[in-house]
C-alpha cells in the first residue's frame, strides 16, 4: 500500500478552452441552441436584471457597474428575440447576450457572471416562460371545455346510438356523447396546475453544483422573479426533470383526448354516417376533386398528437444518461415550449372545432331506429318481469333480434309474440308475453330517461354533470388567471425595482 | 328529399355470435388476456361479489339464486389465479369465469350478468389491482428514501468533487450528492398519491354506456368496494385512460431518477474512479474472467429504465384511436399492472444498493486534491477582495490554473504569486497578492462549508434538508398506510357481507 | 512530474464475488433472465454443443469430459425449457445450467466454460431463435399477402367508392382497395430477410472483447451451428444491436400497416358503413348486450400495433447507454422475441380475418351512387373537351354538384344543363353542353376502366399486379423455406456429429 | 327488404368549401405545412414543370398556356424558398404556390391541376428531398466512418483495458475499441442505400386514388424527375409510409451508436480516467468556473440521439390510424427531413471529435497496468498446462488475484506460488508451478497478440478488418457519388426540358 498520488495527471491542462468552436460544432449544438433562443429571451433578460440586482443588494457589484449593466438590461428587454443579434458563432445564446454586452459596455459586463452559472440563468428562463405556457394551455383548455359543455347542452336530448367497437350499443344522446370528452380535459388541466406548482420554484443561488460562497439567502432573488418558493437542493434546483416529463406526458393526454374526439368526428362526418359536418372554416378543399370538403383541422389534431407523444419520448429518451448532464435541459429548451405551443394551438383548433360544428340529429335518429339498441332494456326488462335469469333472457332477445333483423322488423316493433317464439325455443315454454306492451321499454327515449343514476344521460343527471363542470372551470378559469396576474405583478415590479434602481445607483 | 329508410341493412344479422372463436383469435387476443388474469382475478372476485349483492338489494337476484352465487363466488376467493380454469378457449378471463359458474350452478350463474357489461367487472378489477399497486410503488419509494438519507447522512462530510459533464466542477459532499436523488423520488411518490385519487374511484354502474335501468344509486356499490367516490360521468367512467397514462409517466420519471443513480454509481465504482463499491450481493461475477465483480444490479436497474419508457410509449400508441375502443383498456390490463410490478422490483433493487454500498472517501478526496475545483471560489474571492469584475478575475484564474497545471501544482497549493503573474499578462498590472494567504479559499472543507444558503452542502443546510425529507417521508408513509388499511377494511367488510347475506338469503 | 502509481488501489479488491445476490436481484435480473430462458434454452443446448465439440476439436477439453458433457447435454436437448430446472436463485439461465451440470458431472462440467464467456452462448442462442422467427414471420406474412391477393381477386370488379379523410373521393374497386395493403407487408418480408442476413451470422469465438488465446479459426463454431458467415469484429460481434432495431422497427411497420387495415374494416363494418360483416369467429359477443357482434379481433390487431411501437421505442431506450453494456442484451433476450412472437400471432389472426370477411358489394355500390366522386373525372372530361383550364372545369362541376346535392340529383343524373347553368353563373358563359351525353363520364364502371396507366383499377393493371405479386411472393416462400430447410439440416448435422463424437470419444 | 336508398343526403352539401379557413387552422395546420415548405420547395418546383410537360406531351394543355406556365415555373426555381411567399394564410404551401401563380398568369395556372391532386406533387417533393438527403447522410456516415478507420490505425498497438460493466475485462488496443463503432455505422449506411430504393420511385401519376383518366403511362412522368422506376399500386404510391418508418430508424439506430462512442469518451475524458481529451473546439468553457474545459460536443451527440428515438417513436404514433389519412404525411414533411438534417450534422460532429481527439496511451498503460486483465488468459494457460477444467483453474484464478490485490501486487506480478498456494486451498494440492515463468502469458502486449483470429485485436486480423472497411467504404462512396451524379443529371435534364418546351411552345 502506498500513498496516494494526488499529483495532477501530465496531458490534461485545466483551463477553458483556448480556441474557438469548430464549424460542425457551431452547425449543431449552437445552432440547435440559438434556434430556441427566442422562448429564453424573455427571460433571460428578467433573470439578468434580477442577478444583478441581488449582486448589488449583496455589496459584491459597485454601483456605478450595477448602473450600466441595469440600463442596458432594461434597454434589451425592449429588443424582441427575433431582433437581437443571437448567432451560433458566439456559442449558445447566453454567449450572444454576453458578446453583445461586452461590445456595449466593457469589462463591467463580466460583473455579470459573479456566482452564477449560465445553466441558472437559462433555467430561470425556461421556468419564466413555461409557467406562462402552462397557465395559457389551462386557459385554453378550459375555453376548450366549456366549448364542449354550451355544445352538449344544446344536444343534451339529440338522440344517439351510442357505440361500442362502432357497433350499436345503447340509446344516448350526443351530449352525454360529447360531454365524456370534457372530464378528461378538466384532470389534465388539473394536472398542469399542479406542475405549475413545479415550475414555478426558483432554482436561483443554487450555483453550479451546491450553491456560491457569495450568497447567504436564496429568498431575495426569487422573490423578485415571482417565484412562490426556493427548490431547496441545488443540486435537484438544476438539473430536475421529473416535471417537464409530467408536462409533456400531460399534454400528451390532453391531445389523445382530443385526438379521440377527431378521429370519432371524422367517422360522423362521413357521408355514410351523416351524424356531423364541420363549418368550412375547418375544412379544407381537395385542389383535384370538386366535390370534396376534406376534414383537415380533424387531420391535424390527430397528426399532433402523434407528434407530442414523440416529444414526450424523445424527451424521456434524452434524459437517460447519467445525473447532472447538460443535454438533458439543453434538448428540454427547445423540445418542451415548442410542445406545449403545438398544444395550445391544437386546443384552440378543436375547440373551433366544435363550437361550430353541425349537427344532424335526424341521421343519429335513423340510425338508432335501425339497430336494436334497446335489446340490453328488453333483456332487463324480461329479467324484472319473469325472475328470468340475465343470461337466459339475453340469448333469448338475442335469438328475438337475430330474427327480427333477418326479417326487416326494427327494434322498437319487436312483439312479445316473438319473444315467446324465441323463449319457446330456447327454454322449451313460451313467456307469456302476446299481449304485453313493449313501447315503454324499446323506445329509446324513455331508455334514456331510465338512465338517472349519476353520470347517466336523462336531464337531471345530465344537468347535474354540466352544473358540476361549469363550477370546476369556473375554479380553474379564476385560479389561472390569478397565476397569471401574479407573473404580470413580480415581472412590472422587477422592471420597477431595476429602472429605480439603476436611477439611485448613479 | 325523400323520408329516411330506416328498415334494417339486409346483409347484416343482429344477434350475438353463432360460432366459436377462430384458433387465430384464442391464441392472440384470448391468450393475451388470460396471461393478465392474474392480475384482475382477486378484483373480479370482488366486483361480482359487489355486483350480486347490489342486485340483491335492489331486489333483482331472488334469494335462493344470490345464495348460490355468493357461496360459489367465495369459494372462488379462495382460489389462487394460476389455480383457476382460465383458458382462452372460453375466451378472455372473464368468459372463463362464466364458464366455471355455468359448470357448477347452471343458470343461477347467468344472474350475475344483469345490469353490468363484461368490461365494468374488468375496470373494476384493475383499479382495485393498481390501488394496491400504487400504495406498494409509494411504499418502496419511500424505503428508498430514507436508505439514501441515511446513506447521505453517513456521508455529510464525505468530500466530493461534485461534476457537470463528469469534469470536476466545485467542491461538495457525496452526501450532497446523494441527497439530491430524494427530492425527485418524493416528488413522484407525490404524483402516484395523485393519481391514486384517480384510481381509487368507482366506475360501478356506468353500464356498458350511460348506466342501465335496474340502477338509479351507484353509491352502494362504490362504497361495498372501498371506493371513496364515483366517477361522474358513465361513458368517462368506462372509457378513461388518462391516469394510466400519468401512473405510466409516473413509473417511467421514478425508474429515469433511479437509472441516473445507477449510471453515476457505474462510473464511480469503476477501478479508474474508485469512488465506491457494490456490495457482492448486487454484483455478479463473470463466467469466463475470474477477476471481474459485475455491477450487475446496476445494469439492470438502468435497463429497467428504458423498458419502462418503451411501455408508457406504447400505451400511449395504443390509446391512440377513436373514444370508447376496447383495445384502450384491453391492453392496459397487462401492460400497466407489469409495469408497476417492474417498478417495484427495481426500486426495492436500487434501495439495496444504496443501503450496502460501501463508499471510499479516500478516492474522493484524492481526486478533489488533484483539481482544481476551488477555481470558482477564488475568482469570487478576488472579485470581492479586488473588486474586478468576475470576467476578468475567472480569466486570471483560469490562466493560472492551467499553468499549475502544467506545473504539476495542485489547486490547494496556487499561489498569491501565481495569480499576480497571471493578473499582469491579462490585464497588464499585477494585483498584489504576493503575500495574500489563500489557503483558506483554496480548501474544499471552508468551502463546502460556505454553502450556507438553503440546499447547499454546508453542515446546517444539508440537515435543514434531510430533517425536511423526514418528515415529508414519514408523511408520505402515513398516508400510505392509511390508504392501503382502507382497503383491506374495505375487503374485508365486503367478504364478511357477503357470507352474512350468502347465510341469511338461505 | 511523477511517475505513475499503478498500485493496485487500496479498498477494491480484485476477484469473484464471493457471497451470493441478494433477494432483490433475485427478484429483478435474475427473474427477468429466467423468465425468457424459454427462447434461449434450444439455442444455449446447440450454443453449448458446439462449443464443447470445437474445444474437442482444438485438442483443449480431454475425451473423456469431452463425452460425459455431449452425453449430458444431448440428453438436455430432450428436456423442454419449461422442464428444466431455470431458477433465479442460482442466477440468469446460464448459471441454472452450470448448476444443473456440476450437479449431475461434477467438476467435469467446468471445462465447457473455457474460452467462452457466457454472453457468447447467449448471444448465439439469441441468434438461433430469432433466425426461427424471422422465417416463421416472413412466412406468415406471406400467408396474408396472398390470403388479399385472393380476396383482391374475388373483388377485382366491386365497385367501392374510394376515401381520402373518409370522405368519398373517385370510383374504384374493393379489389384494388385491398391489394395496396399486399404491397408494404412484402417490402416489410423483404427487409425481415436482409436483417435474417444480419441474425443469421455466427459471433462465436469473439470471446468478451477480442477472442481468446485458445482459438485462432473462428469458422467451424460458425459452420458447426448453420451460421453462414462469421461476424468479423469481435467487439462487434458481441455487442451489436442495430439488426435488433431494425427488427422491431419492421414488426412495427407490418403491424402499422395491418392496424390500419383494421381500422378501416372496423369502420367499414359499421352498420352505418355495412361494407364489410367480418366472420363469427373472428368476433366476440357481448356479455351484457344481446344484439351485439363485436368485431374483437379488429381491436387485438390495431392494440398489438401499438404494443409493439412501444417495444421497439423500449429498446431504443434501452441501448442509450454506454457501449458494451449488458442491459442492452439481457434485456433483448425477452423483448424481441416476445415482439415477434406477438407480430406472428397478429398477422395470423389478420389473415384469417380477410380469408373469411363478408363484403357487401351492395351497399358499397349504394353509397357510390349516392355521392359525387365522378366529379373529377367530369372535370377533366371538360377540359378536354372544352379545353378550358382545370382550376375553371374544378370550379363550374363544384358548384354543379353543390346544386346537385341541393336538388337531391345523384351524381350520375348530372345534366349538361346543370353544367352549363353553373358555368354561366362562374364564367359569363354558358359551356353548350346541352346536349351532351354525360353517361359515360358519370359511369363509375367506366371510370374505372379508364385506370389503365399501372397501378390502377382497371381489369388489365389490376390483373398485372396480382401477377407480379403472386410471383414475389413465391419467391418470398421459397427464399423462407430454403433457409429453414438450411437451419434444420445444421441442427441436425450438429446433432449427429454430437452423438457420434460423444460414441467415439469414449 | 326494400330497395336501397340512394337519394343523396339531406344536409350535407357536396362541393368545396365555401368560406376561407378559421384562424385556428391558419395558426396550426397551415402554420405547421409553411414551416415546411423549405423542404419542398425545390421538389415542387420540378414536380410541376415535369407534370407541365407530361400534360403538354399527352396534349391536354394547350401550347401557350404550357408555355406560360413553364416561364413562371422557371422563374420560380430561382427564387428561394425563404423568399417565395408562402404564407398560411393562403392554406398549405401548394396553396401559396398556387395564389402566387394565379396572381401572374391569371386563369392560365389552372391548368396545373389537371390530373393531379395536391398530395402528388408533395409527394414527389418529398422524394426528391428525401433522396439527396439519404445521399448526403450516407457520405457523411463514410467520413465519420474513414475518421474512425484512421484513428484505430493510429492507435492500433496502443494498449487498453476493455471494459464491460465499465470493469476492466481483457487487454485490448484503443484501435480495437474503435474500430467497433465503424461496422455498425457502415451497415446502417447500407440499410439507407436499400431504402434509397423505396424513396427513389415515382408516385407520378397515381392521381388520388388509382390513376385518372387523362393518363395511361406513368413512365415518362418517373423518367423526368430521374426516377428509375414506378411505384406500381397507385393506393400505395400515395399512402406507404414503410420507408419513412425505415429511414428513421435507422437515422436513429446511426445516432444510437454515435451516443454510445460519445458516453464513453465522455467518461474516458474524465480527469479520472484521462484517457482522451477532446479538442478545443469541440469543448465549451463553464462560464462560472475557470477551470473548467466541457466536452460539450458529446452532450450534443447523446441529446439528439435521443431526439431522434422521439421523432420515430412520433411518426409511428401518427401513422397510427386508418389508411389514407393525410397527417401521415402532412407531418412527415416536416418531421423526415428535420430528424435527416439533424442527424447529419451531428454525424459531421461526432467525426469532427474523433478526427482531433486526443489520445493518452500512457493512461491506458497505466490502468492497464493496475488491473488484473491478464486473468482469463492466466486460466486459460493453466486450463492447457495442467489439464484441469475452466471452472477450477478460475477460481483458482480468482482467489490468486483476489490475494494480489489485497496485497498490491499487480496482474504482470503474478507468481507460479501464488497460484500453488490458492491451488492448495481450493484443491487440496499444489500446482507445482513454483519456477513458473509466466511472464508472456501476463505480459499484455503477448495477450492482445494472441488473438490472431478473425476480429481480433492482433496486428495481422486488424489489418484484415481496415483492409475490408476501406473497400466497402470506397464502394459506399461511389455508389453515393454516382446516385448523387443521376439526381443532378435529372434535374438539369428537366430544366433543360423545360426551357427548350418554353421556347418551342411559343
Amino acid at each position: 500500500m502506498t500513498q496516494p498520488d494526488t499529483t495532477p495527471r501530465r496531458v490534461r491542462e485545466a483551463g477553458f478552452p483556448q480556441n474557438g468552436p469548430a464549424p460542425e460544432l457551431i452547425d449543431s449544438g449552437f445552432a440547435l441552441e440559438n434556434a430556441d433562443a427566442g422562448f429564453l429571451h424573455h427571460g433571460l433578460n428578467l433573470a439578468d436584471l434580477a442577478h444583478v440586482l441581488d449582486l448589488h443588494r449583496r455589496g459584491i457589484v459597485p454601483d456605478e457597474a450595477c448602473r450600466k449593466l441595469l440600463a442596458l438590461l432594461l434597454e434589451v428587454t425592449e429588443i424582441a428575440a427575433e431582433d437581437f443579434p443571437y448567432d451560433p458563432v458566439h456559442g449558445e445564446p447566453y454567449n450572444s447576450r454576453e458578446h453583445f454586452f461586452v461590445s456595449r459596455i466593457g469589462d463591467v459586463a463580466g460583473w455579470l457572471h459573479a456566482g452564477r452559472p449560465r445553466r441558472e440563468a437559462a433555467r430561470v428562463a425556461l421556468r419564466l416562460h413555461l409557467r406562462r405556457q402552462l397557465i395559457g394551455l389551462v386557459e385554453e383548455t378550459v375555453v376548450f371545455a366549456r366549448d364542449v359543455v354550451d355544445a352538449a347542452e344544446t344536444h343534451a336530448s339529440t338522440l344517439l346510438p351510442d357505440q361500442t367497437y362502432l357497433q350499436k350499443a345503447q340509446p344516448s344522446t350526443f351530449g352525454h356523447y360529447l360531454l365524456s370528452f370534457v372530464y378528461s380535459a378538466v384532470r389534465d388541466a388539473d394536472r398542469l396546475l399542479d406542475e405549475l406548482d413545479w415550475v414555478d420554484a426558483s432554482p436561483g443561488g443554487a450555483g453550479c453544483v451546491n450553491g456560491t460562497r457569495l450568497l447567504s439567502d436564496r429568498g431575495p432573488i426569487a422573490a423578485a422573479l415571482g417565484f412562490p418558493r426556493v427548490i431547496p437542493h441545488t443540486r435537484d434546483a438544476m438539473w430536475q426533470v421529473d416535471g417537464l416529463i409530467h408536462i409533456l406526458a400531460t399534454a400528451a393526454s390532453l391531445l389523445s383526448n382530443f385526438s379521440k374526439l377527431a378521429e370519432d368526428l371524422e367517422i360522423f362526418s362521413s357521408s355514410e354516417f351523416d351524424f356531423v359536418d364541420l363549418d368550412d372554416a375547418y375544412t379544407r378543399s381537395s385542389v383535384l376533386m370538386p366535390q370534396k370538403r376534406n376534414p383537415y383541422a380533424l387531420a391535424i389534431v390527430r397528426g399532433a398528437s402523434g407528434v407530442v407523444i414523440g416529444r414526450l419520448t424523445g424527451f424521456l429518451a434524452v434524459i437517460k444518461s447519467p445525473s447532472a448532464r447538460s443535454d438533458n435541459l439543453i434538448f428540454a429548451y427547445g423540445e418542451v415550449p415548442r410542445a406545449l405551443d403545438l398544444s395550445m394551438r391544437i386546443t384552440r383548433l378543436i375547440s373551433g372545432v366544435i363550437r361550430t360544428l353541425r349537427v344532424n340529429p335526424d341521421r343519429m335518429r335513423e340510425e338508432l331506429d335501425r339497430g336494436y339498441t334497446q335489446a340490453t332494456d328488453l333483456a332487463e326488462y324480461l329479467v324484472q318481469r319473469l325472475g328470468v335469469d340475465y343470461r337466459t333472457a339475453y340469448v333469448v332477445v338475442g335469438n328475438t333480434v337475430r330474427e327480427a333483423s333477418r326479417a326487416g322488423v326494427p327494434g322498437s316493433r319487436i312483439t312479445g309474440e316473438m319473444i315467446n317464439t324465441a323463449a319457446l325455443e330456447h327454454t322449451g315454454r313460451t313467456w307469456g308475453l302476446a299481449d304485453a306492451d313493449l313501447s315503454a321499454v324499446l323506445d329509446p327515449e324513455q331508455i334514456v330517461g331510465s338512465r338517472r343514476a349519476e353520470g347517466g344521460a336523462a336531464p337531471a343527471a345530465f344537468a347535474d354533470m354540466t352544473r358540476g363542470l361549469r363550477a370546476e372551470l369556473r375554479d380553474l378559469a379564476t385560479e389561472a388567471a390569478a397565476r397569471s396576474a401574479e407573473f404580470d405583478r413580480a415581472e412590472e415590479a422587477l422592471l420597477a425595482r431595476a429602472r429605480e434602481t439603476s436611477r439611485r445607483a448613479r
